[in-house]
């Protein structure tokens, strides 16, 4: 069961366009920080502060190798989120819809023609 | 392909736990405003900004009959974060360590006895 304060950040930490590419940029491999930052258009400080949201949501991890950083996508620094928004309550009712919809076919395919 | 502000504002509208618990009751089915919000232990002012923020993000719909506001999951409202974060490069770094250690086993059992 994941903590709904982590659940809180990762949340967050997706809800902005430059963190989910730096994420997505991440998703092949380990980057240093310009790899991963560079050509999005805004300044050192907000770069360093959508890092931040990131690291502290646990989504991903820096390396510190002497001058070096690098960071990575942290193992299962996702899962928490997917898994919330991927249970199959939030998405039942659609289910129940296509059921409804097969039973309905097949009562009306059971029925005697009139 | 979902509008980089619709993912925005639909992670956003996830990263509450009263927000997500409302998006929890109406899963099952649409409720009554008051159904939907009750017992949280908040102001009213502030469920009416959860509610806003989740209708904004097109997580939620109002349905207003007469004095009654009932609201439901909208259809679809929250697919795109679902894909965005499920996405398999997200992932794939897992599936290369699988297949690497498949790989790396099969050639050890491929070697001849030394």
């Amino acid at each position: 069961m994941v903590n709904s304060v982590v659940l809180d950040r990762t949340f967050a930490a997706c809800a902005h366009p430059i963190r989910r590419a730096i994420l997505e940029r991440l998703a092949k491999s380990e980057l240093t920080v310009r790899e991963a930052t560079s050509d999005f258009g805004v300044s050192k400080p907000a770069i360093s502060r959508h890092l931040r949201v990131l690291e502290e949501a646990g989504a991903i991890t820096r390396v510190i190798d002497g001058r070096n950083h690098r960071i990575r996508l942290s193992e299962d620094g996702l899962t928490g989120a997917r898994d919330w928004i991927s249970q199959r309550a939030l998405w039942e009712r659609k289910f129940d819809v296509i059921e409804e919809y097969l039973a309905s076919r097949a009562t009306t395919q059971d029925s005697p023609p009139s």
